[in-house]
């Protein structure tokens, strides 16, 4: 029972061993995680389309349901940058932004999404993550980088501008920018060049100036703080804001307030698919890093229990003003780098914004949008990278079709329709290279048992007899090629007596499969010509007993394909082909 | 150049060597089957809900295009059930039976299907078809049948009845059952029961009685013409038509006309996905059929060159009157078993349809649509075979699922939706078993240099070595599934030095995989583990050899298990496992 609920609820595991060391070690990544997530989960929000205090809210409850029911144990969840902006692509059909309907539609999405992230886990669904491939996913991830830092352009330029897709924001920029605010401008530009500086510079500055590392990386990870500050302050000072900056506002200064989701029939369709999709990029984003994280440590976790896991943080959001949420990646390694031991340093970097929303909302009024959207850009540059167009063109151009296709559709008809046209892409390849398997005509090597392609090798032969060995499972998709490359092959060779299917690589023939090979039976009985079989592994052995088909075979099952050509040739020729 | 005239125009190859005997042949089949067709045509026109002579004039230019780019020698080419039941379930949402827009629309299916055909067939786009497993195509057609037996009860009755799915056509059935025409009942079940009946018990009795088999056989064939003439002779002699009997009536007395599909893109976007299923369902049906024939007589048909002959029988009828069209399984058996040696047996069958259509339509006026339901009756009850689901449960339950859903999700919600769904659940349930393949550990039998499965065979293992043997290719879908294996498996043994994965039946490794390779990679060796291959494939390699995994992989790659073993079993202790 206590081992069950421990399956469920893995804090009553770790939990028990919690001592004064892995206190300490969680406290100071708690203090790092949260100095870098003040300014990011305002962006994000921004980035969402909603008022800014919702990032924060999405950081608290989430991550400590997080601590309670995930698995990992450096793993951070709250407002992530992709995730955010299928919220905004989501959401922006059906409410305009700045409503109170778009803002309950966030709510409403994070419920469905963590309710769907939960049934998944219950019912043991992850493997559903699986049908992303890994072209699609860097596809889709280098895509959204693109769209998310152009959108954010128009905060850099101080422009009203629209559009979920890379053609509609440019061309809404461009019309635009005879707009820009000037000042707006300035203050966008100088952040993005700091923080492009602080990011790849201040660390190895600070080194040679002697600095600890741990000093160094927390200024670095004050980067965005520091720009926050100082850009606040300008603006304060100088009466910015007069002048055209548009800046943060009013924050409430609240504790996360209790929200009710929207559930309306209308809402729950229209988000429904938009929460699947969210929910599956958001877990397959979470898993990879956390499972990445605890291979280091040999540490493992449960990605059906990480369902679960996301999904209570979700369905926190969900009643907690906040929106959807995922493990993030760039704050998951900070988290870890920093030392965190267990999921308890998230749930105190859940206590450091909780005083932030309360004690803090109210410095960040002068704070102008074009800091955050900075702070957004240069965050997600980091996530393009190009460089998988070139990989996977020199491996396989099936995934590279897959990749390209992702993302030019994802930049061109928006986030939906690219990862649902990558997933549909990579799944008709998969089947269409298994359509057409890789079949050998097979000889015996002169003075072996073994069998070798007839084109590549110098093999005996015998006319009456055909050995194929066809290196792919049998299936639908391929059942009919292998009718018509039987059919082919003794309809070309007309002293063709003997066929003999090495099955050395199948590893599973389905119902499909079963008929096509009762089909090729029948048609070579009535040409007169034996059907066999050879090298047939047990469990498909197994299957084929199950039907009639080795009782009505015009041929015999042979253990090893040495077997068959012992008792299947009567007159042997050497042959050299090629 | 001839040549390559010849595998577009197949009719260049057997036409030079066409003689007397195969004249008379071909000249025998085609009456046989004329006789055949011409109630079936025109039953089948009123199950698609077009005027009769449509059934006709589908007949006779499709057949003589199908003799001349088709590659079958027996493929009879018409109208068929299943395809007129998706006709009329296509065209029947976007216009009313009866109407002008009605025929129009069917013409434009047949161009839309017709086109698309000839793409598929210039693009080789055979391959397609191979989507459709076998249990979805049985369950698709057994439904089929049932809904077109359903659909002529209304007939049988003489009620005005609607629907597409089989709820709303029972309960439309039953909600006109106090209109019932007694008289059309009793013609409908008369003829049914005679069809039946001549189906069942005809030849066999005729046999007893000394009848030569081929007078038997056109005797047998000839039933639906033997109800035809006399229900018409009783409608006309007692003057049914008055008590309220529905008649075929008026047909016109012409050889096909030229027609124009509308090509409206109105038209053309509604129509796109229905004229794609019902090519693709044709397709199916003729290749199989086409297939079957041609192997007894060990000849061969070309799917790709059959695409572009169903395709332009199938734009033949857009231009004259008819509607989509393929090779229908009981013609193409009866012009067989008839003897038909080359196309041009249909060509004469298409010239016996022009002569009935010019001169025989008068004589069908007093036609009830009674037979004509009766003769779709038993035609399609051939069709419905409920054994499959009886079969699939005992292969695989994968199999049997798809099966189920098609044919529940056909009967219940339309043909569309049933074959899109069974369609998407096959290739969902392939993915599934793909997605959890078959993993060995395994260890060395001893004394020999072969490696089993150590949870089945007694054999040698070391505790620093783990060999897990991988019996399905390595892809996306199953990709996450090896990391977590190759994880859990490490972390659940503390002192294990190395890892071997045997290749020996992974026939591809796509990008994904490759990823995950590398991820295994880095991950073991974070912990100081070793990865190792052993038995790769040619082509697998190759492949891996095109990136950076072989260079970076902290351990080798074993030309066999046993160079494995050898290398990295310091101390191997027996064991024996359950």
């Amino acid at each position: 029972m206590i081992n069950r609920l421990r399956r469920y609820i893995p804090v009553l595991d770790w939990g028990r061993t919690y001592d004064r060391r892995a206190f300490s070690n969680d406290m100071i990544a708690a203090v790092i995680v949260t100095i870098m997530l003040i300014p990011q989960s305002l962006a994000y929000a921004l980035l969402a389309g909603l008022p800014p205090e919702a990032g924060i809210y999405a950081s608290i409850a989430p991550i400590i349901l997080y601590a309670i029911f995930g698995t990992s144990r450096a793993l951070a969840v709250g407002p992530v940058a992709v995730v955010s902006l299928l919220t905004a692509s989501a959401i922006g059909q059906i409410a305009e932004q700045g409503t109170a309907g778009y803002a309950v539609a966030a709510l409403t999405l994070a419920f469905l999404s963590g309710g769907f992230l939960v049934l998944m886990g219950v019912f043991r669904l992850g493997f559903l993550a699986n049908f992303l491939s890994h072209p699609v996913i860097a596809g889709f991830i280098t895509a959204s980088g693109l769209l998310i830092a152009t959108s954010q352009l128009k905060h850099i330029l101080g422009v009203t501008a629209q559009g979920h897709t890379l053609p509609e924001m440019v061309f809404s920029i461009v019309r635009h920018l005879s707009e820009t605010n000037w000042i707006t401008l300035v203050i966008g530009v100088t952040s993005t060049g700091f923080l492009f500086w602080v990011r790849k510079n201040l660390r190895p500055t600070l080194k040679t100036l002697g600095t600890p590392a741990l000093l160094a990386d927390i200024l670095t990870k004050a980067g965005p703080v520091a720009a926050v500050v100082a850009t606040t302050v300008a603006v304060w000072l100088f009466g910015l804001a007069d002048g055209g900056v548009k800046i943060v506002g009013e924050v409430p200064q609240s504790l996360p307030p209790l929200t009710m989701p929207g559930l309306s029939p209308d809402l729950i369709s229209a988000l429904l698919m938009p929460a699947i999709l969210i929910s599956i990029i958001g877990f397959v984003e979470s898993v990879s890093v956390a499972q990445t994280l605890a291979a280091k440590k040999r540490q493992r976790i449960n990605p059906d229990q990480e369902l679960i896991g996301l999904g209570a943080a979700n369905l926190g959001a969900a009643f907690t003003g906040g929106y959807p949420v995922t493990g993030g990646f760039a704050r998951s390694v900070v988290n870890f780098d920093a030392g965190a031991e267990t999921p308890a340093a998230g749930a105190y970097t859940a206590i450091g914004l909780a005083i932030a929303a309360v004690a803090l909302t109210p410095l960040v009024y002068y704070l102008p949008n074009a800091t955050l959207a900075a702070t957004i850009i240069v965050a997600v540059l980091s996530l393009v990278d190009l460089s998988i167009l070139r990989k996977t063109w020199g491996y396989s151009r099936a995934d590279f079709s897959a990749v390209a296709a992702t993302i030019v559709l994802t930049l061109g008809l928006g986030v939906e329709v690219g990862v649902a046209a990558g997933v549909a892409l990579s799944v008709m390849l998969h089947l269409y290279k298994t359509s057409r398997p890789h079949v050998a005509e097979v000889g015996l090597v002169p003075g072996s048992q073994h069998f070798r392609n007839i084109h590549r090798h110098e093999v005996e032969t015998d006319p009456s007899l055909v050995t194929l060995r066809v290196d792919e499972s049998l299936y639908f998709v391929n059942a009919r090629f292998l009718e018509d490359l039987v059919q082919k092959r003794v309809t070309d060779g007309c002293d063709v007596r003997n066929v003999v299917l090495m099955c050395s690589a199948v590893n599973a023939v389905d119902y499909s499969a079963l008929e096509s090979l009762e089909a090729i039976n029948q048609r070579l009985k009535d040409m007169d010509i034996g059907l066999h079989l050879s090298e047939v592994k047990g469990p498909v052995m197994d299957r084929l007993k199950r039907s009639h088909f080795i009782e009505e075979m015009n041929g015999r099952v042979f253990l090893s394909q040495y077997d068959a050509w012992r008792a299947l040739a009567p007159c042997p020729s050497s042959k050299l082909s090629e």
